[in-house]
């Protein structure tokens, strides 16, 4: 069953390596159902270049494996909680690439230095607060997820399709897992520019809040005016 | 009409992904015909790796699309904008090229530490003013062009072939779409150097006048000494 | 004889190279049979892509070559150290791997900012003190490993699988030559972080200890969640 | 004549493209006869993917062009002046690779801060002074020579095949054109470490002299045992 989704999660998860966003295999792209019932990811520790459609993992939306033969990817219960909190999503991503995890060591947030950044994220991509012991202890994947959902109470996940974990690295989402990865190469260009951006310069001078809209919305608003419809 | 041109534009779109200066659909090119009425460009939001040279749109200086079923680069009024004021260009590139777009977020120019930026740009590659709200929100894309225009009031575009757009990201020119494309590789990669000169050294020694002077006049001098006749 | 080994270790080699961990002919990896007797090793100088299985040497734990025709890698007198002294590994690499080569250089020990480092090494990657000019002039890559073990003295190899050495660069270890190469790529990606994340914020914020703890354990501990079975 | 010096050099010119050490054109290798009285240069501006070896210049000791159609790199009288000055050498290149050119920019020494230094570079890489503008006038490409040797004259070339032209870029050398490559691949790594190890840490201990005569001579001394023989 959702053989299709199958392939674009396949795929998804190719296309994190092909974009050099994923070491070993320090990565996973998940994608949900039609129905939003079931979520199909990538198993654990599985070798990108045997990986075949037909081994991800097929799980319900409290985690419990309902097909396929292998561990889901450890990070599932984080992607299965933000599919049940973020409404409108239909893919997720965790990578660990390169610049966007020093942020998230540094716990700095990304500020939008330019337009590359409005095009895709509306406003800086937060940081979450370290879990706690306790949650580490508890239910270290999921209470992950929560810390994220707790950071977005006042934003806009949609707008807004990319986190960084405090200490970790990112996750971004999107309609599909296809677009959460556009979104994960996204955030990892625009990481490593504001990376140089603040090397150059201690205190970069924000982007104008008007630009940030303009950009913002003639990709994504109602009156988009990018690429071909 | 205008294959010829097409192909060569369709070429220097291509030619900006293989050197490296493209992620996602993030850059564009386009050429202009000899009579100097009509601009080739690249359509909006299509993938590279599908594009072909009946792709291209062919719109006139006022920006009107004349041929072509795509929409045209969003960043098309720019291009128009810039071939009506500089004269003697022939084609552009605009990129969100890594290190270059660093240096636009920074709003500092790029300056001549070395022969490698002599031997392309007779100077410092500037930047412009951030636009008004009010040139945002009345044509964003032409009045990008016009600040552009304002920056080189005093300046020669054609010794001095490229500029960063404040807080957005770099514009380069040249004789033809593929010389603007060359122009687009030596800045990325003028940048990256600079970049790294002045991580090492706050405040590096400037390049000799004298140096610039003789490397840029022994590429493009009338008595070019560089590459074969 | 070893033939397998020797297939395993010439695969380690060529795997250095496509990690992109190796300049030149800066790297090598060497593989201990199961009797623990003899040590399987790259020659000396030879260029990766024309290696072959068959002209790898075979050393006893005293540094004498048992077999094959050439002469083992300079280093070979630190691998065979190492594996007298540090029970469980089987196998052990040495590059130059550009980041983790900067912090050997800075004498910077690895900090573990963040749950890669911790999904590979229980604590930061430790620096070596400089060797005496004695040591040097006496017996310069026995005495290398000699460093390396005494700064190893109240830590734990395996949880801990990588060092540097002062003002050279890394060696790395684990259970198999191939396990060895996967500790070396991490090591690199992690040093990579590490260099951006203290670029980013001078005193970065320590992970802290119960994540650390949760990374490694779930990866390696004896409840281990992570692959498959 | 000189075919075999002609593939060697026409291979060097394209393992420079190969290790990256060349963007656009910006590159040449050239090598000198046995006799030491003919130089086989790269033609100018030729593209890489273009060059065959039949288009190499032959010069003599005083630059005159004695075979070939094409004009010689603009960079010729500085290769000339250098085998007329370094005994011993027989192949010369000139890159503006990425790291290599930062210093040059910044006009600071490479320090010998690893062993990967050491292996290569017998003591720091040095920069010239910048040249007059009367040098500059008069003969540039020779004076280039010229400010080389001069800041050579209490140093071995032999022993520190390397230096960055102030303002410029480097050039090396060795024993042939296939040698000098391979000091300019190790130039650039060793640049790229430093430039990573400086950001560390803004004053790196030195290395130890020792340790650094231990691994040039090792390599390179009359008892080296590195490599086979």
């Amino acid at each position: 069953m959702l053989d299709d989704l199958k392939r674009d999660v396949w795929q998804a998860n190719l296309d994190l390596v092909t974009h050099g966003l994923v070491t070993l295999t320090w990565g996973n792209a998940s994608g949900l159902s039609e129905d939003r019932e079931k979520v199909v990811i990538k198993p654990s520790g599985v070798p990108y270049d045997s990986l075949q459609p037909e081994h991800l993992v097929v799980v319900d939306l409290a985690g419990n494996v309902i097909e396929g033969s292998l561990r889901p990817s450890s990070d599932m219960p984080t992607h299965v909680l933000l599919y049940r909190h973020f409404d409108g999503i239909g893919g997720i991503t965790h990578t660990h690439s390169c610049h966007a995890t020093m942020f998230a060591q540094a716990r700095l947030e990304i500020h939008p230095w330019g337009t590359t950044h409005a095009d895709h994220f509306f406003g800086a991509v937060p940081v979450t607060r370290p879990l706690t012991q306790h949650e580490v202890e508890e239910a270290y994947e999921e209470n992950t997820g929560r810390v994220i959902v707790e950071r977005f109470r006042d934003l806009d996940p949609i707008s807004r399709p990319a986190v960084l974990v405090a200490g970790h690295g990112p996750f971004t989402w999107g309609r599909s897992a296809a677009d959460a990865v556009k979104n994960a190469v996204a955030l990892e260009a625009v990481a490593e520019m504001a990376f140089g951006t603040q090397c150059l310069r201690s205190n970069p001078p924000p982007l104008e809040p008007y630009v940030l809209e303009k950009h913002y919305q003639r990709k994504h608003g109602p009156n988009a005016q990018y690429g071909q419809f």
